[in-house]
């Protein structure tokens, strides 16, 4: 079995840097999400949008989210981004995101998610739910 | 000597909030950069924007951020964040952020940030640089 | 009759601001949103979150939004905003918001919203629904 | 001599959008600002990051901006942006935006943009400066 590596490329814009001319921190888990939602899609074969009622689910919220920041990323850089589940469990699971630039590990990232259902007794709270097989095992690393 | 903790409430504003109605995991780095500047300014007496020049400084730029999501925040939740340094060294420091939500303990986040003077050879690069002790002394944990 | 004008302050922040050092001009349109809510509270005495259960509306979504960039307003600025209905139609009014720097007009903003109740036919459209008498009575402008 | 539309496709982001599931309406201005960047840099064959000093400019700094929004952009939707310049003056320009979703027109944007030199007497200023004949050449309208 092979490991499932969802990679992407996307530019550094204007709007995602700070007064210090590098993308300011917090938007590198907007990175990590978009990646996260397109590795499923490339994995699953279901678009983000409807990942919900296809399986039935809120969505893959997160529990934990970290990032090193290694070198810097400034506006016009192209961003390689690549993405893959590092460990399946029962109901949750970890993404690993490594942004590259010019070749260079930049940014490491981990997103802890969960499968999760909506709370019969709160529709703003959710309820983490068992990952059916198929999914995992789609996902699951060698 | 007792600790310093630094404290500010806010609200979780329509524009903070994704599709299932709760915050972006993304919105809570910028919330807790935004703590640690102002941390910075009531321990130290010097307004965010005036670090770098008093002390010659580019900034306190991360390296590492991460954050545990324990229970969802929602539009129009008020949040109180309490941010204290638990850990000095030469030249960084690791920020512990906690954010409540009526009292229930929300989001636990830590940022590591260096204490940064301009590269030499590159304006876009940075470099530590040791902390003054008058600065270590006004932030240091008991 | 008075005419009702809504006033908050609030900083300029690192993350607000790009590689020229001045707030990125989608931001303004954040600050602009949140007074826009703000406004509503103060008027009504209705909670942001609370605005579409107590009125049966999906919410008060922009057909519309401008703004006019005066000066800069750059990181460590104290914002004042103030924000005021100048027009009310049937099912739709417009708000205009203006950010003080330092007492200088720095920008000015409009925002056409509409009071909207959710699509019979499609949760994700909304539909024009006439304001009531008493939320007008309380917002129109002398 | 032919009229110069910059087009790009992109996706709509969990992250763009609001707790109404529709593009908070923010996100928008980022958009046009991406593609006034692209815009430029296929008309003029020149990198955005590389703009200011390729021109001995500051950048291309927005003196006014607004959106119309007709039709709401949700999760998972394709955007088709395109951008052209509608009018050229001495040391200014307007760009216009439109989105189409699905082939039909969703928001129409309108960017009023300088060509700006650093101000000599403070670095956070800037200063409007004729546009050089060869860039008009390339950018201005039919």
């Amino acid at each position: 079995m092979t490991e499932f590596i969802f990679r992407r490329q996307f530019a550094i814009e204007w709007g995602h840097c700070d007064p210090a001319g590098i993308v300011f921190n917090a938007r590198f888990f907007e990175f990590f999400d978009r990646s996260a939602w397109l590795m499923f899609e490339a994995a699953l074969g279901v678009a983000p949008q409807d990942l919900s009622t296809t399986f039935d689910i809120v969505g893959i919220p997160l529990v934990g989210a970290q990032a090193k920041f290694i070198a810097p990323a400034k506006f016009g850089d192209l961003a390689d981004i690549e993405s893959r589940i590092i460990e399946i469990r029962r109901s949750s699971f970890d993404v690993e995101h490594r942004i590259f630039i010019a070749g260079t590990l930049a940014v490491e990232g981990l997103e802890k998610r969960i499968w999760a259902a909506r709370h019969p007794d709160d529709p703003l709270r959710m309820k983490a739910r068992a990952i059916p097989d198929a999914v995992a095992a789609k996902l699951k690393p060698a």
